[in-house]
């Protein structure tokens, strides 16, 4: 029996899903289907190519009451901006979760991923970030250093913003950029130290395999996201640190224990127990922040989950229109 | 740095490849290369969908020396055909081993896997089969059973061939069209003894969970290519049986032992040292059959390196002709 599949490209995407309120919330929903039963989530499937200095991953997740469910493959070719590409590309598919058929392509070079990782962000702001916050900062200076402060300004529509990274220019580049799309104030700062001491919201967005952030650097009243760390290896929050909240939450333990802030924590015997997951904070299965005196961590590692939401939600949008090819099958 | 991505449907594929002997070809450079340094396959990546009664697979591999690399997506939704649908469908995403750029969709619905698998069955007849084959046989009646039976008949080009199933007016059909398409003699029998004791090579395509074949069964001067066995719990031939065998060849020894024949040996503790795969075999790196009167098994569980070599084959293929939809990113 034929029927049609959508092709859409970047562009063709970028004129109809950004990173708002909206899809905030569908990524929040998908945090509730994930902590709910019959999610069948596998392990990435990751693939190393030493040889081109690349690597492949692959993310899918099946979440009960969505119609689709997406796969996404992720390349990062890091020897690319020598060949003036970017390092990062891919694509989704979304499939039906009801006969298996391709419903759609999303050519995205990897934009989706990054709206769906930053709209993660804001959940983790809006459950577990103090309710009042005048300051956030954030260390890194990338597209999702960006992102992600424009997302917990979604939740927490603080003042300013401190930005750190290990090339000032970039900082200086990045807070120019923070301070005209939020229109807020927007410093840069010399050391991870003062960005936190300052701050009541903190993200970290970089690939750190030393910690940034350790214990004596946690004050009451501060969240922090860690989204940096998501390949064993990676480490941004110091295990002491993880420790010494009055809460970790992870988005998926099975990952965070692997490729997470969480993998250096186990590594040294601590952090052993059962830990909440964003959904069950998102539920109400488990409680969130208590109070605005506690020290909160969230620990991002991009769950196949908010690919189904993200691209269950474009094919929505897309709907009866006419963006995009359709390629008859 | 735009591109163009092209998009293929499983229609504009059938027009431009085949089942030949350069297919096997191309599947034999495959196994050849999964025998040589270099080679990054992860595990499959599957996910059971008990809610819709669907499965899903995701195989690559790279392979060094080729431009490309395939990721496969399989998905198995076998309540399909009360829709009037296809159980199986698919695609595989050709990307660039260099850059990790998409370069091709090829919405294949599992075609090209259909027929890169029959080609690792001609490559197993190639290397493995008695240099004469009189008889062949197929357990099974299904797609691969036809596919399997003209992939081995391009290699050895038997004048008769035994086909046995459950259901025999599947049977009798499967005869029927093997006598059409190769211009040889079909018969059905009814038992599998029968089926083995008369033919000196044997393909297995069944879903069994139960084996079809046990080591009573062998005689001197048999090969058989098992490759129904695809998943753990699925077994058509009997571990006695690939222990009486004097040569057993795996196409990964690594999934065989998981998913294919293998598994149910090495749960009875049988065929547990070093064993040979089939790539290993192609280069010569390790003997074949070395007589007409030894028994052969090789053990097919079907590798991203066949879809990646297929994948590869087909974008030369296409290459500089104008099938296919080009989309610009």
């Amino acid at each position: 029996m034929a029927h049609d599949i959508r092709v859409v490209t970047e562009a063709e995407l970028r004129r109809v899903i950004a990173l708002d309120a909206g899809l905030v919330d569908v990524i929040e929903r998908a945090f509730a289907a994930l902590s709910g039963p019959g999610v069948v989530m596998p392990p990435v499937l990751s693939m190393a190519l030493e040889e081109v200095h690349g690597e492949v991953d692959v993310k899918t997740a099946y979440l009960p009451g969505f119609d689709g469910f997406a796969i996404k493959v992720s390349p990062g070719f890091f020897d690319n901006p020598k060949l003036g590409l970017p390092s990062l590309n891919g694509l989704m598919i979304l499939f039906s979760a009801k006969t298996g058929l391709v419903e759609a392509l999303f050519l995205d070079n990897g934009y989706l991923t990054d709206i769906r990782t930053a709209a993660a962000g804001a959940v983790a702001a809006r459950h577990l970030a103090p309710s009042q916050v005048e300051t956030a900062a954030v260390l890194g200076t990338g597209v999702q250093a960006r992102l992600q402060i424009a997302a917990a300004h979604l939740e927490r529509p603080f003042g300013r913003v401190l930005v750190w990274g290990r090339d000032l220019v970039k900082a200086g580049d990045c807070a120019a950029e923070l301070r005209k799309i939020l229109g807020i104030e927007a410093e840069v700062v010399e050391t991870v130290d003062e960005a936190v001491a300052h701050s009541q919201l903190v993200v970290t967005t970089t690939p750190a395999r030393d910690p940034l952030i350790t214990a004596g650097m946690l004050h009451p009243g501060l969240h922090i996201t860690a989204m940096g760390s998501d390949q064993p290896g990676k480490n941004e929050v110091a295990a002491d640190a993880l420790a010494a909240a009055d809460l970790y939450v992870a988005d998926r333990v099975a990952q965070c224990e692997v490729a997470g802030e969480l993998a250096a924590a186990r590594a040294r015997g601590l952090m052993t127990g059962l830990l909440p997951e964003l959904g069950e904070v998102v539920t109400g299965a488990v409680p969130g922040r208590s109070s605005d005196d506690e020290v909160t961590i969230c620990d991002l590692t991009g769950t196949g989950a908010q690919d189904t939401a993200i691209a269950s939600h474009v094919a929505t949008l897309l709907s009866g229109g006419d963006i995009g090819t359709l390629i008859g099958t």
